[in-house]
């Protein structure tokens, strides 16, 4: 990304956590972050959009998490545990995934250090099942087991645009579900301004032509101009975590999927 | 697909139709069948746009035509004498190409138990040449052949951008033609509303950055949104049979075709 | 591109200009004039919306100029010497690239045979450095190294997204500046109408889902549409030369950048 | 494979075992079992080496076993408890990884129902460690493991050609260990004839031009020539089961390796 | 190739032949002959082996045949035609494929010309089938179609490693049937010597590992040493013909079965 | 590759020399020192071979030397002052290409230091063009280029299977010529022994089956396993330099070739 500071005049931390152990249609989210970082260096780190260059922003790359394969429950542990000792020392947090199931630690651990969290969640999919495939941790539930330690109507869902008919249930009944598209953001920045906010972008909330390398791509989506449009959008909230996950590189021949992650990092950066 | 029912009960025939013997610039459209159905496990059988699910909807799929290679006539005419077997007891059909000449002998079926038959054509080439490289029996010329049967001016030509001055000479003078785009729908739905319709998708009438696995991608095309936009737009009208064809899974590394591909193939299951 | 006739009743001339020493990021410009021809194979000769054939428009293609390797200069001045010479003679010049720099030698020769020269620039980035990896002869400086002999202002950029902070301030201060799109041109036809002009489009002004085949992709483009349509606006200016450049077949599999390149290149001939 | 019997007629059980929790280098070997089915369909039944056709062995096709994904340890009893069952009613076991850690629990179950088994290892790593990356249980450390419960003498590796120091120190000390080639099962054929044989073939002990498709291609292998003739030298040993791992179709765009594993599997069929 | 010299002068046609129409598992041969002329100017036309160079070969290149698409039995018509009035006008024929099928009209023209023709055939599979798929007409049939107007004793059989029982039944009983290896050709060059002979060369006599883009590729193959070496052993004979068959392409993304291709077709130019 | 002491400790130089200034074929040795590095992960330091660990070994990676595009001479003399001002302090240099080009300054620059120097070249090609494509610096030409400072009777040259009929006479009559295979050191190691030896290796003396990844792969070459025993064979010679060029990862979509590279530098490291 071309920027790193040391971590004491830090005010950022950004992290990969190559976790890849629920997807169920095709794997690769373990080689995101690693992609992610060499695509920056296609990459300018001046934003025209926000007329500022990273050189201006502190944050600390704190390289790739290492987790234990093959034992879910500890890496998520491990996950939550790194995540609110830095949240608790007032730092912000952009983490790379890996796959979605990483933001149900995260977010743990953020709804510990700000019991007013809000969450924004930018997906294809509603990720509110109740199991999926036998598990109740999974990549498709990731958001149902929020809902279980932040209340549902904290939870803003906008993009969505495949589920089973219960989560599409759910979500109207329970969340503050905005399926389809990201416009109804308007509607709710003034609600959000005054409370903590963690966002979880996953990339298939974009467009396959757009972010072909992703683990279950769903026709149909945004586009980035859209995406980019959203984060100007919110740059007057109180951002105090973000992730981007599901990047999978070896299912884009053509990297751009990783140079569309690397960008909305570089512009999330200046966010927060 | 995630369904399938018994024949007797269903209303619906699912089939492939891997004919793969005419394409000119690069061959694969025989895997579409196959890799369609592969990656419909990547998609929810829930549409939250009609707000169905597959469950509903009774159809059967009858697998892949075996047909004779290197016996063209032979292979259309086995096409048709099944497809008339089943139009004619009633059952709707949804063939997965293969490449586009495969709507001639379904459309020379179709228009045989239905003589008031309309055909809506959604292409990025107007298809309508007398010969292509010598042959009659072409991709290239399959819309033209379908005039020799069918009263051309029965025939309603969507998104059209490819082709030679003759076809679209031909195309404005004979046919129904609207090209570069899918709006025109609108002014044709109540004149079609009464009639029976017969649906051809070639699915390079897609922007080849959405669908890139195809035999002739042609620059400049529809978006994925318009195209569904179509699909709900056209849900009063009474279809009798669909084709989705030229998927060609081999010049598409990442799937997205194919995955658009089902996408399509599942919201046009609750069309018919 | 299915059309080539003799020097003599040509207007046109076509060539391929395969250098690619600069490219940082990824290499592969030096196959774009091959394949670019190649791909032509899969169009029609026909524009719909010129309603024109290449039939109908005198064009000769010269083939791949031969670049000594190793000798960026030598091949700089190679490349001036063959335009100056076609162009003094009144032939329009159509350049296939190759990487950006090849637009320094092109245009130096257009400013000299036309002193009147106006510059028309469509690109992701500014290509505004003073020196990029320690080298003043770059794809990343060549628009910088052209305002050393044409007037800035008479320099147009439009669609830019992406620079370092000093580019875009070199930019708003010194040339004709329409970043993000290419909307602004409607105010500049009217004073470029009666000017020789010089068009030089760099293929990453398209999004990379468009045109994944390039050696810098950057998120968050425009549309091939959006491209089309500026050409038609364009269509009353006098046109001199044009160049395309930065088509990298091996970075696109499904060779949508290549098509694209070819569909860019029909409709210019028509421009011509 | 073209074959499939019913269970109860059936003496051996073929199944997949798509594990791909500890691979560090590069993942795949989840589709390993799916792939060796698909590419068996290019092969003949016919072995003209055993001059016998498959039709003539009746085996059972059980699919793929369904695994917990993150739960490395139930997985592993999963598999040791789905194949001591087999084992106990007397079938022979054909299992297709996945990772090369299935061999553990296979093997301890098969090492429970013959408890004077002995076992061959064909690999190009020693897979020797005490841990690897942390971790006890990987496929780096799997007949370490297996050397715990069963004696190490009656563990006969060959074709090792890479590991750390202190893994070649442990088998030539403790193990049967022949490095480098295959050629000295000469010497202990004999010795093993009148025992239960397990045999673990991973297919990297193949040079990588052979099999480029596994997680961890270690250069200057045997060709396939001599695992062919290697399984021939073992006809007459008394094999109870048998495992073929680390095929990962995702690292080999032509397939070849899957064919040879298919190649292998049908070859062992004859010899079960 | 780097040598084309015109017709009159030359003494050797060579040609392609894109017929693809009967592979099963993966199509592709068509592109073989295109292919294999690119990929020839990776090659030097000076072969150490034979102290010879291209220049010294009178040789005249004739392009690819063109074929009527979906019509298999005009096609083989139109090969045969071509192939007899050259023979018989003392040309001798290189035919590039295609898939191996084309070998029957080349043959059956060449033993019209020369009724006491010998054929050597060098293959990975037996194509022996009485029929294949259900058709008679097939790339897995051909030498059994060939059985039928030439005295199977005249046809030699070397490196066969794959077939039905009732193919190696036949080749035992009937043909020259040497299979596994290519060494046996010692045997049989003294009573070939006097006689005309027809060389078939179906590239997966290789083995995969050095021709992996073929259509059906079968483990365990020999090298292109051993190829080479029988090369030099027959340039005694006074072959007539020779084709080389079941290049494919988009299988082998690194080109080096249509190297080896090329290579091959070198070598045979000395030899004619 | 895991290890990398502080400069001062060490013995020996590790550095990539990415020029790929006048590959014709196909471009992309720039990438192969990186590549080289990262598939160094999926080996092991341990030789069982040479039965050392590389944690023995002191080496100190350099990294890439930075070299100006477009600008060969300047590259060639920067490179020889780098590697001579490295052999005078008594280093010894391990250069990992980039193209073979490379050998031309390091030779140079080892014959300044060591007047005696011999050079062991194994290769498919001679390079031992007068010119190439007009130019005298090209990789084809590189050996013809050493000649002219180094006597060519201390040339050694193995495995060439590639060249001009003039390259072959200049060859056979000048340098010490052994082509087609690597057996003929033998009768050469003692005549070496005392001397200080060079030795380069193109990675394309291999055959394409096993490295793949090269700019101009030259069929039916040696195996790894004959390179080895090659590499045991020398190993009481005085080396004082070594390079391995010529890998390309973009043509080897299984990384095998890097993976060989990385192999065949680690054994080099304890010949040094």
């Amino acid at each position: 990304m071309g920027a790193s500071h040391n971590l004491r005049s830090s005010k950022i931390i950004l992290w990969g956590i190559p976790l890849d152990e629920t997807t169920s249609f095709r794997r690769g989210t373990y080689l995101g972050p690693e992609r992610i970082r060499q695509c920056s260096y296609g990459l300018e780190t001046y934003s025209p959009v926000f007329e500022r260059d990273l050189s201006e922003v502190k944050f600390f790359d704190a390289g790739d998490i290492s987790l234990p394969r093959g034992k879910l429950e500890q890496s998520l542990k491990n996950i939550e545990k790194f995540a609110y000792s830095f949240l608790k020392r007032n730092f912000k947090l952009l983490s790379l995934g890996g796959e979605h199931l990483i933001s149900l630690p995260l977010i743990k651990a953020a709804s510990s250090v700000f019991p007013e969290l809000r969450v924004i969640h930018l997906d294809a999919h509603a990720d509110l099942r109740g199991k999926y495939l036998g598990n109740e941790l999974s990549h498709a539930s990731v958001m149902r087991r929020v809902c279980e330690f932040l209340k549902p109507s904290n939870l803003y869902q906008f993009g969505i645009r495949s589920g089973l008919k219960e989560e599409f249930d759910f979500g109207k009944k329970n969340t503050r579900f905005y399926p389809f598209s990201l416009e109804k953001v308007d509607k709710v920045i003034d609600e959000l301004s005054p409370k903590p906010v963690y966002l979880s972008i996953d990339i298939d909330v974009i467009d396959p032509a757009f972010a072909p390398g992703t683990g279950t791509p769903e026709p149909n989506g945004i586009t980035p101009k859209e995406l980019f449009n959203f984060l100007e959008k919110i740059k007057s909230l109180n951002l105090i975590a973000v992730d981007v996950v599901e990047v999978s590189p070896p299912n884009d021949t053509s990297d751009i999927t990783s140079l569309l992650g690397a960008k909305i990092v570089r512009e999330i950066l200046f966010l927060l």
